[in-house]
């Protein structure tokens, strides 16, 4: 399998709806470029299970994409970065950006301290990769993860403000106060749906000047600067939608997140088999 | 494919650890059985996903286990029993005995008003088999449902008392209480690990003669009835370890949640592919 030219899209992917928080940043600095978006709905969380599932579920979705001729593909879900990045460039012959590094560097860059807090999956923490991640840029930094499992199946259900999504984040943050971080890492692709009750109870346990990055935007800054770095930039707006949205399984909540997550540029949305 | 004989294992399986309640339940009434049993780890949740999604996942779940000899299936989950069992019964030429009808049956037993609040998935919910399946045994009652989404992941991550299902039960159940049922069935097999919190708030919401019903209990009479009927109860206790359990992916929880429910009886858990 090869990649497809400068015209072909960008290929993105995630276990559901949580990747749309990096198709919203991917379209707000590259909006030249052909996005094609594969929801693993149908096995939606990824998060819960063990890294060998999750690396059969990651080669199904990417290489249904690479049929589809994409360019490079942008693994949107931090869980999958952080078990399968290597198993992914080795089985297909294109370029792979995951999440973990981008969020890392943006989190040495944010920290004062050097302690840095790491909401995710319990697949994600139990990985270490964003220790790993972040150990690559800085030797002083250290990484205080919080498995928060509870928060995608709040964000896919869109119970994304109110009592419960407060009292279960205020669970998750609380040790990561308990540790004195200055900065949250959102390190899963599904929590900027929830950001505004994160921010609110990261700057209630933490202190106010906590700062809580979202790694969806520091990727898309990643994938500008690798087309950029490659000469395979489009220089023309795409006609016809922009973005094409394909999901394992349909979902009542995904069409309207996806709408109101992209706005005009959503075309149908494609149910395919894997 | 048929159906083992008088000595065969009863096979039963379901999205995730859930079901296991049904295996007690079947333990406590039928010790003599041997039982094997597939939690479809890897691919849990089932209830917040499309009926042809549910139905082909079902149907490899069954597969494995009649490839196992089983003698008969019981489907220990509410949302394949509310889309799936009719699909089973025609592709597999063995009994299929699933988790709704025995509910509702003990639903319209237990209501004096025939008002009958039922919690499950969004996708049994979306099913209409509840309400079919008591108006079957009763033309005068009626069934109020509430998709109940949230209750799955609580209870595979193992929060089952506490603020947080404190809050989310009351949400689910308050318009139980609104609608003025007077019994309220726990129509998900995962519901029975948050009975407690559940019977707490349904008494001080809907009042203090709420009956809640567990269809784990209603299911595992069905059986003994069914397998007496056919002459096919095992007469002696087995040599050995009674439960056999196999997963898709070998979630941390399952495990402990396993021996808590069924104790002595749990051998080990073999991980399949299917």
């Amino acid at each position: 399998m090869s990649a497809g030219g400068v015209d072909a899209p960008l290929g993105v992917f995630d276990s559901g709806l949580g990747g749309l928080t990096v198709v919203r940043a991917l379209r707000e600095i590259l909006p030249d470029e052909r996005i094609v978006y594969l929801g693993d709905t149908a096995r939606v969380p990824y998060g819960t299970k063990g890294a060998a599932t999750v690396i059969k579920y990651a080669l199904a979705c990417a290489r249904h994409l690479v049929a589809r001729d994409v360019k490079a593909l942008v693994v949107a879900c931090n869980t999958v970065s952080a078990v399968a990045p290597e198993r992914l460039r080795v089985e297909l012959d294109l370029p792979v950006l995951g999440v973990v590094e981008p969020g890392a560097r943006a989190a040495v860059a944010a920290s004062g301290t050097g302690r840095i807090g790491v909401l995710a999956t319990a697949g994600t923490i139990a990985s270490g990769a964003y220790s790993r991640a972040v150990a690559q840029v800085s030797t002083r930094a250290e990484v205080i993860g919080q498995a928060a499992p509870l928060l995608v199946p709040l964000a896919e259900e869109g119970w994304t403000d109110g009592d419960v999504p407060r009292l279960v984040v205020r669970r998750y943050i609380e040790p990561l106060a308990a540790a004195r971080v200055d900065v949250v890492v959102l390190g899963c692709t599904h929590y900027p749906l929830l950001r505004g009750v994160i921010e609110e109870e990261a700057r209630a346990r933490i202190g106010p000047t906590v700062t809580v990055i979202d790694s969806a935007r520091s990727v898309a800054a990643d994938v500008m600067d690798f087309l950029a770095s490659r000469g395979m930039r489009r220089r023309a707006p795409p006609t016809g939608a922009a973005v094409k949205l394909l999901v394992t399984d349909m979902p009542r909540t995904f069409r309207e997140t996806a709408a109101r997550f992209l706005g005009d540029s959503v075309g149908e949305v494609e149910q395919i088999d894997l």
